[in-house]
């Protein structure tokens, strides 16, 4: 199909695992075996030994750093060396519907987390009543406008979805920060991308919880002269980027505290609405490798119990 | 000039300042004028306001999101929409020779800070002894390897330089991290980058202190459809991102206390090693916008006189 070539064509391919769709290739994750099989926590230990507790420096980090162990130096002379100050630091953005971090460099969000529940999804709030702005928390040099997206093709396409949060304006209002959207192909925003919304809202009737990150993926693939580049546009003033494809994954909370994972990946083109959703179904791994970002070694913190849906599972 | 010609092609376009070499436009710079002139704290404070002071969660997040005060949202609720973790936090790695905030999703850094003085440069550390080894503290899916540069063409390219370090063989073995390389052309590795760096080690003689920041920048620029695009190569099984140009920004402390800022772009392609190295100054400000980080906001913390020296100046 048009719309599977279109991704298998990036061709993430990382250490033989590649963003296959539709295959049920989940076995190939650490930690995470095919659906209606249980998990293997020991394989995971692994992981755990690699990720050290890293230090997170706090905004005025060349005074208090040394409140942090690193385990690797004495902290006086990184102290020293930061005298002038960190250039970046993470860019969480706390708010009611949601929790994001910013990529300044593309002017967009690196990722963004909300919680589903049939609580949040009932009530009056009206879309009619938001506007998108500028997120002004973000330095101006960092930050998209509505000028960037006019004439540009692209919609303002909400990661976090205002149709999420109808129990509260304010809440529904934060998700038309510009920090929130991305520029999306408009037929994808408003037909496939939708009915994956949908689909994540219809999950509250049958869990106790849905988690739902959402962001950008910025894909390589191989060119005419056999090498593989990451190509994307940007647009406006601000150079803001249009992601090559988007992701979402669910996190799924069962009463009985068992945890059900679902990733999916659409490319930022129109797909055709009539896709069964479990076709864009990839091994978070994927996810995990392309986007820079971890999931399952959180989670798994959290449960002892996760079970990954891939296409061919439940 | 040709090596001027591939930076200006780049067209980092941005509120009408671009990323233009040799013209000394640093005038352009919010707090900051020409070289020669005393600088203007006061247009800073909007820039300051614009900046909040962002929470920096710590690692286990959604248990002690409590602690920090976001001045947003009660964030008994973030805590509950963060109950599987952070997907992403900032990676600092904190060594003996530098700071390095690591890009997980392009397997580079986005920054490393180093301090130069004359006694760090003086030392018996042979690099004959170092060997480029693999970042263990990186996740393995994000983490580049020696196998990934093999015959792709590009050298290992020092961020925090080699010889910048001679005081001490661990703090030299530790620029050999590939977290603190990124993939470079060799003529530029060799010949004109090699010359910057010589040049940030010659300014020791006649500063108390040099702080280098160095990092990969990933430039647009126009295509015949008239639209920008990002556009970059990735090499070896695990897409190790291939900068379109590299910056350093060169923090100049005296013993006066007065500050001098030298910010350079270099094209990731063979530059004529003859070209006087202030044909390469940029205004911050371009750095600063195409970057995502920001330099002089911090910088004014520490010091109320700060020289921009742009081609033309001093």
């Amino acid at each position: 199909m048009k719309t599977m070539n279109r991704i298998l064509n990036s061709k993430w391919l990382v250490s033989g695992v590649s963003l296959t769709l539709g295959t049920g290739i989940g076995a190939g994750l650490v930690g995470l075996k095919k659906a209606n099989e249980s998990p293997i926590r020991e394989t995971l230990s692994d992981i755990y030994n690699r990720i050290p507790i890293i230090p997170i420096p706090n905004v005025d980090a060349a005074t208090d750093l040394n409140k942090y162990h690193t385990g690797q130096v004495g902290t006086a002379r990184a102290t020293e060396i930061m005298k002038y100050g960190f250039p970046a630091l993470t860019h969480i953005k706390n708010r009611e519907s949601y929790v994001l971090s910013y990529d300044p460099r593309n002017r967009t969000a690196q990722w963004v987390i909300e919680q589903l529940n049939i609580p949040n999804l009932t009530g009056e709030s009206d879309r009619k009543c938001s506007e998108f702005k500028e997120d002004d928390s973000v330095h101006v040099y960092h930050r998209s406008t509505n000028w960037d997206y006019k004439g540009s093709g692209f919609d303002r396409g909400h990661l976090a979805a205002a149709a999420n949060h109808k129990w509260n304006q304010k809440a529904m209002d934060e998700t038309f920060y510009l920090s929130n959207t991305a520029p999306q192909n408009p037929h994808l925003n408003q037909k496939a991308w939708n009915g994956l919304e949908k689909y994540c809202r219809s999950l509250t009737r049958h869990y106790q919880n849905v988690f739902v990150c959402t962001g950008p993926l910025y894909l390589p693939r191989t060119e005419a002269d056999g090498k593989m580049y990451v190509k994307y546009q940007v647009i406006g003033k601000n150079n803001v980027a249009v992601p090559t494809h988007f992701f979402k994954v669910v996190i799924l909370e069962k009463r009985s505290g068992e945890v059900e994972l679902r990733s999916y990946v659409m490319p930022n083109a129109p797909v055709d609405e009539n896709t069964p959703l479990e076709r864009f179904l990839v091994p978070v791994e994927s996810i995990e490798r392309a986007s820079g970002l971890l999931f399952v070694t959180n989670i798994m913190k959290r449960t002892s119990s996760l079970r990954a849906i891939t296409a061919g599972g439940k």
